[in-house]
């Protein structure tokens, strides 16, 4: 009986001027996984932690088993199964991609086990078919930085094209504050048509940050974080979302934006200790208003899963 | 008695997906310089050649003089003047930048008479300036590459911020099809709206190339040479680009598109004689047609104008 204990990261999707193509992950917070491979066919979930029950423990609605079994039935390995624990150490519905940590976790496990059969590219189109369970539509978004680590760029859907991109020596806050914005209503308020000349902004900025990244020019990089078409809009649903951006930016933040559909916010510092200012000054405004929320502080993840 | 003779480059603005912020230029065509600096105030234009009559003689209304007015004034030179002799070695009004070369070409070698006060940079807005005078509007997509050489990306407009990016070791195809599509037409039938999804595609696209012009991963290049929003539009006023595209990629080009608002088509190449063939059977192809063209081929230039 083989097992193993893995680590999965959360990930920053729809990174300011990236929308749908640009990602990173961070060191913390993640997913924890233990997973036995068993000779009895079948995934079974013996436990989770930290959902406070809201995953489903059927293994074919479940994300993390659900795409287990594709990859298994792939494969040709439907003589094994595996039993599950899920240790969710960061919170759903943040848009800190949750649900892609879980099912990179379960896939970067499971593949472990069998003996390494796919690459990490491999075992992409799995993890999306999770993430399709999960969120109701296929993007890379956040699972392809949570299964390569850093900076990922999705360069097309169609066919699949994933672009790693040079990691920056930064630090990411991370601020979760506890309102609910489910991803479909942040995806229905989007317009279906943008301005030709918000979208040139757009791809001047986003190409500046690509350029930025393999310069390691990180004022440039904070230049070019700017979101002229999503973010006006979708701030709407963030409580305070201007007055953090104004905290974060006076303490020397490079950029701050929406961390995939929210409502957590995150920005990028060259110093941890500012971050760390930036971050409790922010939270301490948010308890004025009785506002709850999660903060985190880390350098962005190079690694992706790992096993611990 | 001062004198100079200066080269300076054709360009290729709205490159693919970068429009309005993407612009190369090429060894070839060009145009022709020669200036001598004098002790009475005032430019002169002595002569232009190539230009059939075209261009305005009257100093305050020619490109190059009147960015070259500017010049002295901002610099308080009036004291001095210079004597022009232009010659254009390109077609104008075809998509290729001809006045940028030109005003990049007089602020150029003003600037080397005047013993170089301004740097490369500092000429920039200048030669907007005269681009504003030759099109209507002060785009730099033309003007930067011309002034720079390689590849360059207009990061934001307000404020100017110009990137330089990795230069390709490419050939580029030129093909001036003797059509009339002026810039302002082309400019008119583009849509002030597109779709965001179309948007997104643009974006990955234009990403995608800035990351394989550092890694120099040619084929990558080729793949994000798509562009979703101006080409299906601006392409109709061009005779066989279907065709014309179909011929290119058939010999092997990493991608195909306008250059600048057309009707010049260019395409690039690995191979010098992938390109050359490409552009003799695109040019027999216009002749049964009865279209005249003008053809070149040149690597990608590196050095933006320089002193003959």
């Amino acid at each position: 009986m083989k097992s193993i204990k893995v680590f999965a990261p959360a990930t920053v999707a729809n990174v300011v001027c990236g929308f749908d193509i640009l990602g990173f992950a961070v060191n913390e917070p993640g997913d924890e996984l233990e997973m036995e491979m068993i000779d009895t066919p079948g995934v079974n979930i013996i436990s989770i932690e930290g959902d406070e029950g809201k995953l489903p423990l059927d293994p074919s609605k479940n994300t993390v088993s659900a795409s287990i079994i594709s990859l298994l039935k792939k494969l040709g390995r439907e003589d094994v199964g595996f039993n599950l624990k899920l240790k969710k150490k960061m919170p759903m519905g943040s848009g800190l991609g949750s649900s892609s940590a879980s099912a990179v976790a379960g896939l970067f496990a499971a593949n472990e086990l069998l003996g390494k059969p796919l690459s990490r590219l491999e075992l992409l189109p799995f993890a999306m078919e999770g993430e399709a369970l999960a969120c109701g539509h296929g993007h890379a978004d956040n699972v392809a930085p949570a299964l390569f680590g850093g900076f990922t760029l999705i360069k097309s859907y169609d066919p699949l094209e994933v672009i790693q991109l040079p990691v920056p020596k930064l630090f990411c806050a991370l601020l979760y504050p506890h309102v609910d914005v489910p991803t479909r209503d942040a995806r229905q308020i989007i317009r279906s048509k943008v301005l030709l000349k918000d979208a040139v902004t757009q791809w001047g900025n986003i190409a500046g940050l690509v350029s930025s990244l393999y310069t390691h020019d990180y004022d440039l990089l904070g230049r070019c974080m700017k979101d002229v078409i999503i973010e006006p809009i979708r701030s709407i649903l963030i409580p305070e979302f201007d007055n953090m951006k104004e905290l974060a930016m006076g303490n020397g933040a490079l950029g701050f934006g929406i961390s995939g559909s929210g409502p957590t916010v995150f920005s990028l510092f060259k110093s941890k200790e500012n971050a760390r200012k930036s971050l409790e000054e922010m939270q301490a405004m948010l308890n004025k208003l009785g506002i709850d929320s999660n903060i985190y502080l880390s350098e962005i993840n190079e690694k992706g899963p790992v096993i611990l």
